[in-house]
């Protein structure tokens, strides 16, 4: 095979890509670069997957890669119509996500239950005050999302004892994994029992804004939300009004419409509402982990072998099999 | 069997013993009226466990109760050497605090990992700052205390992936439950290696502040340390060197040499120690877990049945069979 050329697009990840010496042309591009070296890519690498410059620039003049990959595991940035109607395989991170992600959500499950938040106010203040707190094992959650982050959520939520209701766009009955997966269709029925929400969910035309107003309305006043999806899938303004109404007790967001999110929004002090800044998934050593699953599919790539984690560009994301 | 008398200690728990009706004489005291009206009660229900009033009365004038039973998990506060020397059966309220007090432990494991403390800080200031955490799988703890709290707590953190060393005052290598349980005089063995070391233990005259500066200087500087025994396990002072001098990474109290931590505490705020006023245990619905256990008990009494729970006077706690 002669040496191809690979685009980066985003901060330079060559330090990384030792394996691919001498096996491809890496050349770098930013926004502005990106639609005239797009033509000159064999295969493109998405490091940067915070930016919406591969979908502006995906429409264009002249030859388009044959392979995309992105670093990460929501594809929703990426996807235009003449992407998902060409032949270009797409790939993602599935597989470097899932367990960080599933602990980060565990741990906000306990401290809201634990109202660490409210104890750590209370030692700024120097207070001593003993409350009772929420037992963990026996409360119900629902994680909407039956992909491969909603499923480690589902078994690291059920070895703290909490019953879960995995929801996905078709139903399984006989999931090998999970047992039962509902379809989108059961959510609505499944939400006033919840005693937590957790948004897994890949941003597609069909969930975003999923979680709205009426949404909100089904759930417990005790009822606690989670998103680590995507920012649209939730509409912020109705999540908003939802705790300031004491429609439901708390929420915490990991992602959002905007990133970052503005010094001046509103949501920095919701009562009720965490917020982080999009690193649920990202613990040390996370873009070793992400150079390391691009070149083994590199490799494959470079053997002519078939790739893996493709994603199904209609659906949004990599199907479970 | 007549009617007999049951000496309360602490606020009236009259309305949760209702299965008590008929069958017992229940007389309330105080820190002042109980010296006087210990000689009267056949059991002493200790209900407010958090007072030494007990152990300051007990060897005194008369007759003693034959039978005294504490809500709480701890007999630290009441052992007394004419106590332990006497023929009076004592009982604990093992098997109320233990799920969830590895729930707590579990949920300031994962908050630790992932820097809650730190992005709810930037959260109040509004900065959104993404920074990458630690990935809990493949993290090793040291749990000291083999009793069932610590048992819980080995088999919670287990569950989510941490390597679980506990150690408790005897070597078992056949645990039907864990497996190994290491003897104390391994613990300075294995702290040199731990991420993370949870001390659950009862307080003892063996155990009494076994957590010191030796110990803490055996730690990684990136090792998180966590009490939920009885504060003074921890020499405080100590830990808060230990802290300052950045010999550890982080604590969390929910335990301490006094309580309640006055307000002009140094503890308060000390860099990356967490402060929690003794709730770890304290689920919504503990004080009436903790009736309708000494009631069972009681049943077992007026049959004139073995009770159950029996602590080990000499030792301090309920031996695991």
């Amino acid at each position: 095979m002669p040496e191809s050329t690979l685009l980066v697009f985003g901060a330079d990840p060559r330090p990384r890509l030792d394996r691919l010496t001498g096996r491809a042309r890496i050349v770098l591009s930013d926004e502005q670069s990106l639609p005239r070296l797009l033509p000159t890519a064999d295969a493109l690498l998405v490091w940067d997957f915070t930016s919406d410059a591969v979908r502006a620039a995906w429409p264009g003049e002249g030859r388009r890669p044959r392979w995309v990959h992105t670093a990460s595991a929501g594809v929703d940035r990426l996807l235009c119509p003449e992407l998902v109607a060409s032949d270009t395989v797409l790939t993602n991170a599935r597989g470097v996500f899932e367990q960080p992600i599933a602990e980060y959500v565990a741990g906000l499950v306990v401290a809201m239950a634990k109202d660490f938040p409210g104890t750590w106010e209370l030692q700024r203040q120097r207070r001593w005050k003993h409350r009772e707190t929420t037992r963990l094992a026996g409360t119900g959650a629902v994680v909407v999302g039956s992909g491969p982050i909603g499923r480690a959520i589902t078994r690291t939520l059920t070895a703290l004892g909490v019953r879960v209701d995995l929801v996905g766009r078709t139903e399984r009955t006989a999931d090998p994994e999970v047992g039962r997966v509902h379809d989108s269709r059961a959510l609505a029925g499944l939400l006033p029992s919840a005693d937590w929400v957790v948004c897994a969910a890949p941003l597609t035309e069909d969930t975003e804004g999923m979680f709205d107003a009426p949404a909100f309305a089904r759930m417990k006043p005790t009822a606690r939300f989670i998103n680590v999806g995507r920012g649209p899938l939730v509409v912020q303004k109705d999540l908003v009004d939802a705790l300031l109404r004491r429609t439901i007790a708390g929420a915490a967001l990991d992602v959002f419409e905007t990133e970052p999110l503005a010094a001046d929004s509103r949501l920095w002090d919701v009562p009720g509402l965490l917020v982080s800044p999009h690193m649920s998934g990202d613990t040390v050593g996370w873009r070793d982990a992400l150079a390391e699953q691009f070149m083994d599919n590199f490799d494959r790539w470079a053997a002519g072998e078939p790739l893996f984690n493709v994603v199904d560009k209609r659906l949004g994301y990599v199907p479970v099999p």
